[in-house]
């Protein structure tokens, strides 16, 4: 590093002041390196038992949770989101990694079957030993709403690291100095579990991880973050010589549909949950409702406006996100076929602030122009869709790109044919939700956090929750094989005592 | 159809000649048809039953070995192959096809998990319910070297009719008229099962193919061929404004190590072996193995030259297959790292036949230039690949791209690293052979047939086998739904009787 090399400098959302002096970017001779470090490390990491990844794990939890103290200023500074909220996603993220520890213990993810010789089949069958192996070194985007939970010891990293695969990942430029200290104690966490220190690394600079994308010694890679951002790594990552799996979050509009019903029996509720879900965090989560659907004459538009009023502005993650918000929001408010409903407080001038607005328009000019309509807006903002028939409103939800979430608010009803929309928002989305609202994504083993184009890249797989694990798998069968020269997790003794389909015993 | 409409025609590679008329090319407007036909099935098939779906997987099965007698000659006609070959093939395909109806009506495939809410845990879990549901209408690209395994009725439609996934077969121009055959009888079976007609549809014409794969209607894709053309239809799915999976199997140099004790124990019945495998069906399988490496000094020579000439010429699928297979021989023989070693016999004038063809070269010069030297030669050709040390073996493994398959031919030996060379080979290769080979693959619960680019393009599924279904599966979450609004798989009654990851009864 010379006096020349380029910092990755954070700033102060509420402020706009910079935050310390930034972190280097990653010299091309240190990337080579990372990249090395980790191809070296895959064998290593491939080969050690689940008990010494579990303990890789819950140890990285432990120190997490130790520097909370340390680290949870530093993320508020840098991404502006509040304390209490931080000091929740600090300790998810620690949760996340013992989560994936419970997994790694269980075996379940080896998805291992074994199975016996039948000569009499057609083809004939051997002896075949089938379970999942990690692909190699994975590189890991940080986003940059989750400062911890989708950041340098989130869920794509810890999953990787228990499938066995180590993990490169490119530090997001909105909270450098925060992933510069949680990378540190990452590596000594690695160094004090005996493992090589290619299994975690990472890069600071946006030429570099593209760089490091297209380097054959990468065999995966995980991301959160914009559509458009999403949308240039994907093809970076396809058109490599040897296309990777890209396992992209990106752009989500995550409808709601409101029967006429749910509005009769608890409209007010409704407003104020909607409100309270498209504002959260300045709505700046990928799971924010960004389309209502209510019935046309709801009656609920000056509960919408008051709610929305009464909102105050928020810092924006950065600069960046708050310019293309209030661009997008004012291609939408020249759509002819829309108009603003309401808007919250104003920020100062200083920073990236946010201010609520909401929309609306009719399901027929949703169905008529989805690309203009249904676009995520980043940011503390939504769009009340009103439809007038199930046929109108099914025809818009059909003409919505894929969702992270869809979710019905409902009531008991004699008409509304429920099962019938529900079929309909499943088809669109990975997540459906019953009289709830979609921000807010547990941890768990039966969460989906996934869903057709544009909500990811990869429809077939989930960025969390237990299953998170298998997009850094891949199957491998044995055939034939002599019992010792067998992965232990396929052996005859089954010294792992994983979950296992097994042939039935002889008769 | 007019007059004019250009025809798919099928010649018989022992002569040359066509055989019958050919099949017109699908016309536009029914390509249009049969698009709007299979995304107006998709939500029927995507709510039947497992039992619908295995009974009609299992009729398919009874028509096609209900049929044999016609479609067999037909196909030997079009394909070349010999009729004791098509006629277990036909026979896998049917089994194939039943196996997935076991898959389907055991229901483990469905991942099913049901998760209680837990509102101490960080952040709160809500009710989550989680199963696999189909993606959509799936577009699959029949292979001509397996004309029923791989083709309209193969791997890829049965586990995607299964998935409950409408399929649109792309045909291919190998053997139209027997597609036109089978696809006719799939089209009566879809029929007297009572399902929609989009359930299945076969199209004619490399165009149509094309055109098809850019459709929005269709979300996903299935092909079997070689890395030039599955690399062009996987940028088209890549490149669509919604990329969709594309799960291509391409091409496979399958590399097969001999180990020195090998070599002293049973040199001979490795060279048989050897050349069995590589010149079957006149080499045109994707798990050919088309590089044996022995040790430097094997004085199997002699024997390797005997047995290659001994193998008498077969007739290659088709003609462009045999110009490629020339042209690539050409090159490879023009390196001057590589020797010639040995020649088949030559088959008649007309017509397309092969020729087996054996090479040599050594581990460095491999290592040195892998592109050239392990490409896939699709025919019945392969290289004798002669290394001095481990070492070297080692280095020229790591330099060859991903095969499907790799083998390793041993036997009781005090010196040779077999541990370390399995392990190098698996991170190679989707399966791994000991002491067999690799043509020949099992219709099986722990089959795995895929690999490291580019012997597939999703390094992280098979193609073969009961877990091939889970390419056409994407996993949905319902949270907090009234158990009656839940799909069955997830209802507390389990009315379809799955295997279900269920939460621990409460205490």
């Amino acid at each position: 590093m010379t006096a020349s090399t380029p910092r990755v400098q954070g700033h102060n959302p509420r402020t706009g002041e910079p935050v310390g002096t930034g972190v280097p970017e990653t010299a091309p001779e240190d990337l080579q390196r990372l990249l090395t470090e980790a191809a070296e490390a895959f064998p290593v990491l491939r080969a050690s038992s689940p008990s010494s990844r579990a303990e890789l794990l819950r140890l990285l939890a432990d120190r997490l949770e130790g520097a909370a103290d340390d680290l949870v200023p530093l993320a508020a500074a840098e991404s502006g989101l509040p304390l209490p909220r931080l000091t929740g996603e600090l300790a998810r993220t620690a949760n996340q990694l013992r989560l994936f520890a419970d997994v790694v213990l269980e075996g379940q993810y080896l998805e291992a079957i074994l199975e016996d010789a039948d000569g009499t089949a057609i083809p004939p069958r051997p002896v075949l030993r089938r379970w999942l192996e990690p692909l190699g070194p994975v590189l890991v985007y940080a986003a940059s709403n989750f400062p911890f939970a989708f950041s340098v010891l989130g869920g794509d990293t810890a999953s990787a690291l228990a499938a066995g695969a180590p993990v490169l990942v490119k530090a997001h430029g909105s909270h450098p100095a925060l992933s510069a200290a949680v990378s540190e104690l990452a590596e000594r966490a690695v160094a004090d579990s005996g493992l090589p220190s290619g299994v975690f690394g990472i890069v600071f600079g946006d030429q570099q991880g593209v760089t490091a994308l297209r380097d054959r010694r990468i065999k995966a890679s995980g991301f959160t973050g914009s559509t458009a951002g999403g949308r240039f790594l994907f093809d970076v990552a396809a058109n490599r010589p040897d296309p990777i799996p890209f396992f992209g979050e990106l752009g989500s509009i995550n409808p709601t549909v409101v029967t006429p019903a749910a509005v009769s029996v608890r409209g007010a509720e409704v407003v104020d949950g909607f409100v309270g879900s498209f504002t959260l965090g300045a709505g700046q989560f990928c799971t924010k409702p960004g389309l209502l659907f209510l019935p046309a004459g709801h009656g609920l538009e000056d509960r919408l406006v008051a709610a929305v009023e009464g909102v105050a502005a928020a810092p924006m993650l950065n600069r960046r996100i708050a310019v293309q918000l209030q661009a997008g929001l004012d291609d939408l408010a020249a759509h002819p076929a829309v108009e603003l409903l309401a808007a919250g407080g104003l920020g100062p001038q200083e920073g990236s602030w946010g201010s609520a607005r909401l929309f609306r328009t009719s399901a027929a000019a949703v169905a008529a122009d989805p690309i203009a309509l249904t676009e995520e807006h980043f940011g503390p903002a939504a769009i009340v869709v009103e439809y007038t028939e199930v046929d109108d409103l099914l025809e818009a939800i059909a003409a919505i790109d894929g969702s992270l979430t869809a979710t019905l608010q409902a009531a008991p009803d004699d008409t509304f044919p429920l099962a019938q929309v529900l079929a309909r928002l499943s088809e669109r989305a990975g997540r459906v939700i019953y009289n709830g609202w979609p921000t807010g994504v547990a941890v768990a083993w039966a969460m989906n956090h996934g869903g057709p184009w544009p909500s990811t890249t990869n429809v077939g797989h989930t960025s969390v929750g237990a299953t998170a694990i298998r997009r850094w798998l891949r199957p491998v069968s044995y055939q034939s094989l002599p019992d010792e020269l067998l992965p232990p997790a396929l052996q005859a003794a089954n010294p792992w005592g994983i979950p296992r389909r097994e042939p039935p015993p002889p008769r």
